[in-house]
């Protein structure tokens, strides 16, 4: 398990299954958009990307969020609740996240990436049961600061396939225990305590980070296929 | 709070008390030959720095190792049990270890650095409290890879001093939490299932590392002059 980009290199991804976590919330936005019936997710590292991405690909909207607010250029922001099925169906999310992105673009040799989330908590913990294969589970973090609610999610897709794993760093070994000192899966109010819900709470995000906070909500895996996130099927 | 080396350009330093941990084992030596009268200790990165130093220096010592004994060329290894008083007192240990003496010479504009262990956890976490600074707790980790025998200290600090500090960053959080998941001060348990705990029980140094996680057994705070560590009075 990788608490940070800046830390990823001491891993080996080759041939194995990568999961990018960002929380806080990328990732949730991900799983939000998929299972409202997106046709797909397309990550990218930048606004001008992203706009020039939107411009060339029919039916899609362009969505990311640089302090808080949506980047001057793109159409809507990095919220799970921005992207109902009757708004997102069919359409094609071309999204920019400034973390996310960056450490699924950093992992190259991976035999398969996915992405995780509360939202979708569950469907990741049986993926990964089902592949065979050793996994990282990388955390996307804020400015390669570690933070509590990707490490946390870790810790609860640790807990949850721990019978069908060995564990074989610390970093796994943490998150667990950070997820063990949560209450009846109250992730929310564990998080409270954490700099992103913090920063956040600035903004006015409470709800949005207690929506990302909520299990199983979208119990879909999104995969990584050249260079956009399908519906693993 | 810092969880590896590779990640202490993240962290203003300048001004602050930086507190170097590396439980297992140099800043826990560290601690056991100062308060048993070592005249002062002094890091250093390498094998041949150290047998060099060593020869120019009167009265000293030269102690390290690597892969679980001795290196060679060196007289001592790096157990905090091979430095009682009747050996020790008065000598200067010229000390190379990797992960600890790495850190330390990484950090360039800290205001004072300090080491700390268990074995002086309640030292150090008076020493802090006394200060007014800012304070960076960092971790030497293995090989850059976070652990938790650091980050545990880390969290036993963070318990120590709460009340006299603001925490401001997620890492100094969850070190918290991990101390929180010990039962009554009962570290070496905790530390059983770790990474470094499993790599030097292989070297048979179960005994040096229930040792190293008993706390207060050396209530002296080392503090760099220079290059030599000396008890801070």
């Amino acid at each position: 398990m990788c608490l940070s980009p800046a830390l990823l290199h001491l891993y080996d991804t080759k041939d194995a299954v990568v999961v990018i976590i960002d929380v806080f919330r990328a990732t949730s936005t991900i799983a939000a958009a998929l299972h409202n019936g997106a046709k797909s997710v397309i990550p990218v590292a930048t606004v001008p990307e992203c706009i020039e991405l939107g411009s060339k690909t029919p039916n899609s909207i362009t969505a990311g969020e640089r302090d808080g607010k949506v980047a001057e250029g793109l159409q809507y922001g990095n919220s799970p609740s921005e992207y109902p099925t009757e708004f997102i169906k069919d359409k094609t999310l071309v999204l920019t996240t400034t973390n996310g992105t960056r450490l699924l673009h950093m992992v190259k040799d991976a035999a398969v990436i996915i992405t995780g989330s509360f939202l979708n908590l569950q469907a990741v913990s049986e993926f990964l049961m089902g592949q065979n294969k050793n996994v990282l589970l990388g955390c996307a973090a804020w400015k390669d600061r570690f933070n509590m609610e990707d490490t946390l999610f870790a810790g609860a897709v640790v807990n949850a396939v721990k019978d069908s794993f060995s564990i074989n760093c610390d970093s796994a070994r943490a998150a667990y225990h950070l997820y063990q000192r949560t209450e009846g899966d109250d992730f929310i109010s564990f998080l409270m305590d954490s700099s992103h819900y913090i920063r956040l709470s600035a903004y006015g995000l409470e709800k949005d980070m207690e929506y990302c906070s909520t299990p199983n909500l979208h119990p879909v895996v999104p995969i990584l296929k050249g260079k956009e996130l399908l519906i693993h099927s």
